[in-house]
């Protein structure tokens, strides 16, 4: 059997844990897979003492990340530190530099600086590899580079936050607020205690610009995406959706189009037929639509140590049976530059929901707003209206009541012109909600 | 770059035709993505005549498979004749023995010679890969072989024929009976005019068998699968499994038990709230539960001409990038023996739908035959009484009743003889139905 491929390990977490008992658990199986034993050479993490429930004296202690990733011993730097901190920047950079094989669950990292760490990589011969960083336990990242590598990718999209798809699914199910289903959430753990990274989109969002990179071909760019999150979702929204037979989720979408790679994240309201709708809780899923394949979906565990340590390493297996490829399935030479989609050129159907006061011409005006801006109703629904108490030729001022608009495809641009001027018209008691409409299988 | 893959494709059906199809346009992506060109250098198929909407005259037109599988000018061999025929199998097995990697999507000469073929392409040192002979264009083969390798797999499962699902669905939905569903199945195409193979559970059973042997890394044995199809189904049984909170699909199920490898193709009654109850039509769907990474669900088109030669490239582009890796995940040579679980032993709940005839002690003497077998029973439902038309004091012959009950976990042997007691016994007019129910998430 040929030469163990020697790991070091930096950080100890939940997942940095759990792939340590894989190692110990399946060691044997990985090494008769990969036709080489796969040996735990050397491990770093903050605190040497605290007890993770692993036995860590059979491993070497290497005292920095930085020390572990320059260090003779190892051939692979596993990195599960986490977070754009500088720590897990710079170990990662000087693994590379010393021509080490880097494997990182770290998202962060990769959004900010994965097109030069994957010029760095292929500069010195070795492999970037990142499957625990788009999706946990998933599979996608293989799947885009390798399994669908004889097609063009038209759309890749999906539910990348288990915080969010838990929250959204308990607000369906119990007719609960934002609040108190993040709440919820934070007292079973799926929520962190300053939950404004996953809720405000901005995770999801950096695991959508590497997916874009490997599915487009393109130079990684997070910092441009729109982004929207959950938290100003009503129980009124969901309802509405319902009825209307949607389900809302936290989606994040890259598709190409005419002007460019369109990058978003945001709620949006997807037909309860498709296979993204039923997706529930804590669960991830991922769409993709190539021109051969179809559309394919795979679900399962975006998060949790164990599931996560089974992407890793997957990764960590590729590499000890000598398979290096291109860090997002083509070399980075090769990739093109992203050319972005403005927001405003987006195309699609869109939800709309107004306070609207009960007076005459009220309606009228809005509807005119759309009108100006070609916009086409495909269906207005006013509910709950409670009954007069004034007659009409006496009007006092009364509750707003909601009214529900969904219009056929328009433009971003459009519609935010039409909301605005109703908004400026003044016959709506607050801003308007809108959620866009995502039509998919 | 480096120098091409030369291909020599055989068989030039729908697949065949899809894959020149993408080799034509996604060419130079391909060469991008594996650093050195693909070529189609010589391709062979029964009529050379026929028109197949590809111009063909670019290529090396080559008499035979066999001639094609030892040709000096390719460097891989795609078999996509299909069919456990001798022309697949001989062309194949001299392509292996003559160096050549071989792609295949021919599921039955896998299920049949698998073990054999994959001794012979790892002692020749090159690749059998196979990823569109298990699910289409899902990419399953290389999920299991690759990405779950740090799992032990404990079971999988799925639904792996589009054309039953296609008929249970219109069944559920229409409330249908499966000759009409079937009928219309073969108007749509989605049926074969002889469509057996598929509604008696065959074309799963082959699917199931290879992927047992990459999920346990046993050797391949379709022979002993227990296999039941999809032609008994009334719609009764739908509209029962409806209102017990369940749907019924043609599942492949694979598990490991404490007496072996469980392998089974059946209708099974899922809960309505699990993944796979939610695939629809013509879609496939593949579940796998690992230790360490848990459920993750890959959904997809199983069949149709370009989704399958979606996979078929990408067994071509790890071989054009060098990836040789064991058939089954593993070396034929570390495949376990394998070891059937008996079916006697399998152990669920059932659903059983009995026609009896409404007169004293008939239910007793079935309650009875349960609890001799140790059998505790859910539920219990009898539905659509026709009124009685006598006097309880004098009974006449009437049409029997339907009752549904639903047990807890038993094994089949207990319920094979309760149900053979309970036919014995006389107070039913047919034979038991008989559905397990499979607990999925």
């Amino acid at each position: 059997m040929a030469e163990a491929l020697r790991l070091g390990l930096a950080g100890l977490g939940t997942v940095g844990g759990s792939l340590v008992r894989i190692l110990e658990r399946h060691g044997n199986d990985l090494a008769v897979r990969c036709g080489r034993p796969i040996d735990l050479a050397a491990v770093s993490a903050r605190d040497r003492r605290k007890d993770r429930g692993i036995d860590l004296s059979r491993y070497r202690w290497v005292a920095s990340p930085e020390a572990l990733a320059v260090d003779p011993a190892i051939d692979v730097f596993v990195e599960l530190i986490g977070g754009a901190n500088d720590v897990a920047a710079r170990s990662v950079r000087a693994a590379l530099n010393s021509g080490k094989h880097v494997v990182t669950a770290n998202k962060a990292l990769l959004a900010a600086e994965g097109h030069a760490l994957a010029q760095l990589a292929e500069a010195k011969g070795v492999s970037l590899n990142f499957e625990a960083a788009a999706a946990g336990g998933i599979p996608i990242v293989k799947t885009l580079r390798e399994s669908l590598a004889g097609n063009t990718i038209l759309r890749v999209y999906g539910i990348l936050n288990g915080t969010c798809n838990y929250i959204l699914t308990r607000m369906e199910r119990e007719g609960l607020s934002f609040d108190a289903c993040l709440r919820e959430a934070q007292r079973l753990g799926y929520a962190e205690a300053d939950p404004s990274f996953d809720v405000e989109g901005f995770d999801s969002a950096h695991k959508l610009a590497i997916l874009t990179s490997i599915a487009f071909g393109t130079v990684i760019d997070a910092e441009s995406i729109y982004v929207e999150g959950i938290g100003s979702l009503e129980p009124a929204d969901i309802e509405a959706a319902d009825e209307l037979g949607y389900r809302i989720k936290l989606l994040g979408v890259a598709s190409r189009t005419e002007t460019g790679i369109e990058q978003r994240v945001h709620p949006a309201m997807v037909p309860k037929s498709s296979a993204i709708a039923r997706i529930e809780g804590v669960t991830n899923a991922v769409a993709v639509e190539g021109d051969f394949v179809g559309q394919i979906v795979l679900s399962g565990p975006g998060a949790g140590g164990a599931a996560t340590a089974s992407a890793v390493i997957a990764d960590i297996a590729d590499i000890a049976r000598g398979d290096v490829i291109g860090t997002y399935g083509r070399p980075a030479t090769a990739l093109e530059p992203y050319r972005q989609a403005a927001m405003r050129a987006h195309e699609g159907g869109y939800y709309v929901r107004l306070s609207v006061y009960d007076r005459p011409g009220a309606f009228a005006a809005i509807a005119k707003r759309m009108a100006e801006q070609q916009i086409s109703l495909e269906s207005i629904v006013q509910r709950r209206r409670a009954p007069r108490t004034t007659a009409p030729e006496n009007p006092q001022p009364q509750e707003p009541q909601p009214v529900i608009l969904i219009t056929y495809a328009t433009t971003e641009a459009a519609m935010k012109e039409a909301l605005a001027a109703i908004l400026a018209d003044g016959h709506i008691a607050h801003a308007p909600q809108m959620i866009r409409i995502e039509n998919l299988n």
